[in-house]
C-alpha cells in the first residue's frame, strides 16, 4: 500500500562533501549533503545562502569537492555543525592547491575535486552551484589500476 | 601521495534512479546514475541526450524518479542495457499514476517521487531535467513513525 508523504527529496543515499573556498585568503570549508552530477566533468551542489563559503566561491569563481572517507567523520560532522563564521574551521585540515591556485583542497580526504564556478542557479532558500571538474586528485593507496576504488575509499552517506 | 587523474567526477555512490515518462501515452522507463538534490522539493537528473525517455519528459512536462531496492537489481540492470526504444520497457513493472496524471510510476519500486518538470538545461551530451516534486509516495512496510527507513529501502547505489 502506498503512501502519500508530501512533496519530499527522497533521493538518497548521498555522498557527504567538504566543499572548500578560499574566504579573505583562508581556507573555508563545509560539509554538504545535497549534490549531484551533471556530466562526467560537471557536478552541482546544493547550499543554504548564509554559508561562508558561499561568498568565497563567488569572490573567487572556484571551489573544491572533498570527499571524506568515515575515519574522517567527527572532522567532518564538526564542519556541518559548528558556523564557519565563529571558528576558523579551515585550520582542522591541512590545505593544498592546484591548477586554479585560489580553491583550497583537504590533503586528509582520499578524493578532492577542483572545480570552476561556471554557473549559479538562484533557488528560494539555495545557491546551485555548477562547476567544471578542471582536475581530480587521489590518494593512490585508494587506486587500483588507476581507476579510484570506492570500497578503499569508505565515503561517508547521506539520507535524511 | 595525491596522483591527478584528469578532470574526473568522483561524486560517488549515488543512488540508482528509474526515471519514468509517458511516451505516446505508454510508459517508458530508463535506469539512471547521475542526479542530484536542488533542495528538499527539487530534484535533477543528467540523461543521455539519445534516450526515448526524454521525448516524454518534454511532451508532458512531468516525469517521476523511482527508487528500486536491490531486490530489483536485476529488472533495473536490463531497463540500463536495452534500449528504450527496441523493447517494451514498461511491460517490466506495473504502472501506477498519481496527481498529475501523466507520469508513470512503478508500483514495485518502494519509493516514487512524482515531478513538474521546471527548467531544463541543455549539458553538450545530456539534458539536465530539474523537476519540483509534486508527490512522494512510500510503501508502508518502509515508513517507521511517518519517515522512510532506508536501511529497509536498500536502494541500488552506483559508483563510475
Amino acid at each position: 500500500m502506498k503512501k502519500e508523504l508530501g512533496g519530499k527529496n527522497c533521493l538518497y543515499p548521498m555522498p557527504v562533501a567538504l566543499v572548500g573556498a578560499n574566504v579573505n585568503g583562508k581556507p573555508s570549508y563545509i560539509k554538504i549533503d545535497h549534490v549531484g552530477i551533471m556530466d562526467f566533468s560537471h557536478i552541482c551542489l546544493s547550499m543554504g545562502k548564509t554559508h561562508h563559503t558561499n561568498e568565497g566561491i563567488r569572490d573567487n569563481g572556484t571551489f573544491t569537492v572533498n570527499i571524506p572517507s568515515t575515519r574522517l567523520v567527527k572532522e567532518t560532522d564538526y564542519r556541518g555543525l559548528v558556523s564557519e563564521r565563529k571558528s576558523d574551521k579551515g585550520a582542522l585540515f591541512n590545505a593544498f592547491y592546484g591548477k586554479l591556485e585560489t580553491a583550497p583542497m583537504i590533503l586528509e580526504c582520499p578524493l578532492n575535486m577542483e572545480c570552476r564556478l561556471v554557473n549559479t542557479v538562484d533557488m528560494p532558500n539555495h545557491d546551485i552551484f555548477i562547476g567544471e571538474i578542471v582536475e581530480s586528485y587521489c590518494d593512490e593507496e585508494y587506486l587500483v589500476e588507476g581507476l579510484v576504488d570506492f570500497s578503499r575509499v569508505n565515503p561517508i552517506v547521506f539520507a535524511m
